[in-house]
């Protein structure tokens, strides 16, 4: 799923050696051997242009020995909120959907499920009642299919939806639904001497599942909305993980600053979002001193992804909002908008190359 | 505070070359590259006998090429509690000191809070009776010391009590009595690929604050217990994060496997405690498959620590609890306990080696 971008040969594994294992060097001598890599290849899939530039820029003002705004190497954090940001997210949230396709086997094992709503009108299978379904409704599905077994059981069942389920419009699996050029970011920063982390209002342990194969972001670099569990032993004797219906941190909106906080505990220095799901997050960032990048990811290409807003007179679709006071916010504050439609020379991997 | 235990040279750098930076490579081409490092000088200030001989073992077998016990570069995770087992607990945790040191600043701000207990007594500065203050009454003074400010003010008062603030009995920095073992164990383990988490009942932001300095550990893993935080703007529309009065993670007991899942993601390899407190996330730990390796480290060095259990017989102080059912636990699953005494050839970096 991954592509390699990086030039090959031993010299650049010398270049930036064993950064995380030689904690005794000090951060100066590290950060000496780890210079702005401009990588012919780097960010192959995006068009020249402002939103290009400024990620190069930023990279050169905060890696490049000597520059003002030098960031050493421990310091470098970067945050990517996932739907819509780094996947699809239309029509409908890919763990949404999971939850959908689990109902079947819950009501299996809680018969009472059957005749009560919103589980009811899941298994009707009438598309636009499902997709009618309040807030609160998805509530009691979320609860219902992603709680209550074990954290193990969990990571099984996601893990063979994940290779099974395709999406209706591409067919294909929703990890191939990646965007290319952000994949092509991360790989930029992480080349760069930057911990990546997914920030997500999706769930912390659903995009876990996936995030090391797909995006090269370990478990514990995913920040998402997450539940408690709960310790206890089996029969044997062997202590386990239940996954609980108790909400710990809502990671959306200002619930991104403050999950940033808990499970990184420091501000990040680049943050990309797409949505109002992203303001705060990309505000945080920008309060810190120094150079920092703030992004958005603009859905206005139809014709090879989708079109929505409502900024910039895209129709609102209300899954992704990008209203257009943040449109308004992200040009008066030096945020950078990237266009799909504009910047992004391909979307998806599978896509041939222009 | 930290030492450097590597060999010097090139040769060891290019050997650990650039894990952190080269997601794409593939694993097996990183594994290879880290073997076991088995350094002269590593483990120093350890006395040969069974504990060393535990934990060389089991770096040989997780790390070595071949090994039937073999664990991917991804998967080296180890957790260590730090109160009594990375550094001093005794007579008081040096967060609890923190805090009824920020006790006048408190009241200053709050001058209600005079003459309400347990402020009152803390004021008084009886040491007798600041002992005797309930669990309930530390947490009123945990809650009114630690929350209700902005995260940056926190880390600045902090870090500004950690420079000047000296224990009773050595007349040291806390973050001077950090046990120099231990420390080696976290530095032998980093240059074998392991990835070291701190998971502490302490605070989360606290620990946070040092964690880099004293451990080599950056924030980001330091897993500990943790209040809410809430976004809002300043007057000139910064926005910043205030420390809330409210408890997200107990991260004791069954809340340390339970906060290694929400922060981590997954199962550690090794895992480090001395206390009760300790005992779920040991058991956690070695409910995993292949080799995993938990230890408990046992006061029983009165003359250059402590001395306390109740273990063998040792005096039971409240502090720190090591109970003879734990102790019979371990030595019933074969986990190593480390003699303070018999292990440890110094116990802090400022001791003369023997």
């Amino acid at each position: 799923m991954t592509s390699n971008n990086f030039p090959s040969g031993i010299d650049r594994r010398i270049f930036v050696s064993g950064l995380a294992l030689l904690p005794a060097l000090s951060s100066t001598v590290l950060s000496t051997l780890v210079q702005a890599q401009t990588a012919p290849g780097a960010l192959a899939s995006w068009n020249d242009g402002p939103a290009k530039q400024a990620i190069l820029d930023f990279v050169r003002a905060t890696t490049e020995q000597g520059s003002p705004k030098f960031v050493p190497l421990e310091d470098r954090i970067a945050t990517f909120d996932q739907d819509g940001t780094l996947w699809v997210e239309h029509p409908i949230y890919s763990q949404v959907v999971y939850c959908l396709d689990r109902v079947p086997a819950v009501v299996e094992k809680n018969p009472k499920l059957r005749s009560v709503e919103p589980f009811k009108t899941v298994l009707s299978g009438n598309r636009e009642a499902i997709a009618k379904l309040s807030l609160h409704d998805l509530e009691k599905i979320l609860f219902a299919t992603l709680t209550g077994m074990s954290v193990d059981d969990f990571e099984a069942e996601a893990n063979k939806w994940l290779t099974s389920a395709k999406d209706g419009r591409w067919k294909r699996s929703y990890t191939e639904l990646i965007y290319q050029p952000m994949l092509e970011v991360m790989q930029y920063l992480r080349g760069n001497g930057f911990k990546t982390y997914i920030v997500t209002g999706g769930g912390q342990d659903f995009v876990r599942v996936y995030s090391q194969q797909v995006y090269g972001v370990p478990p514990e670099q995913v920040v998402g909305t997450a539940a408690g569990t709960k310790f206890g032993y089996r029969k044997d004797g062997a202590p386990f993980l239940t996954k609980e219906p108790k909400l710990l941190l809502n990671d959306d909106n200002a619930g991104k600053p403050e999950g940033i906080h808990l499970m990184i505990g420091r501000r990040p220095y680049a943050a990309f979002g797409n949505s109002t799901g992203d303001r705060q997050m990309l505000e945080y960032t920008g309060a810190g001193n120094g150079a920092r990048l703030m992004m958005l990811v603009l859905h206005d290409d139809a014709k090879r992804e989708y079109a929505y807003g409502p900024a910039q007179g895209l129709p609102d679709t209300k899954v992704g909002t990008f209203t257009q006071a943040l449109y308004d916010e992200a040009k008066k504050k030096g945020w950078p908008v990237i266009s799909m439609k504009n910047d992004w020379k391909r979307i998806f991997a599978f896509e041939q190359t222009a």
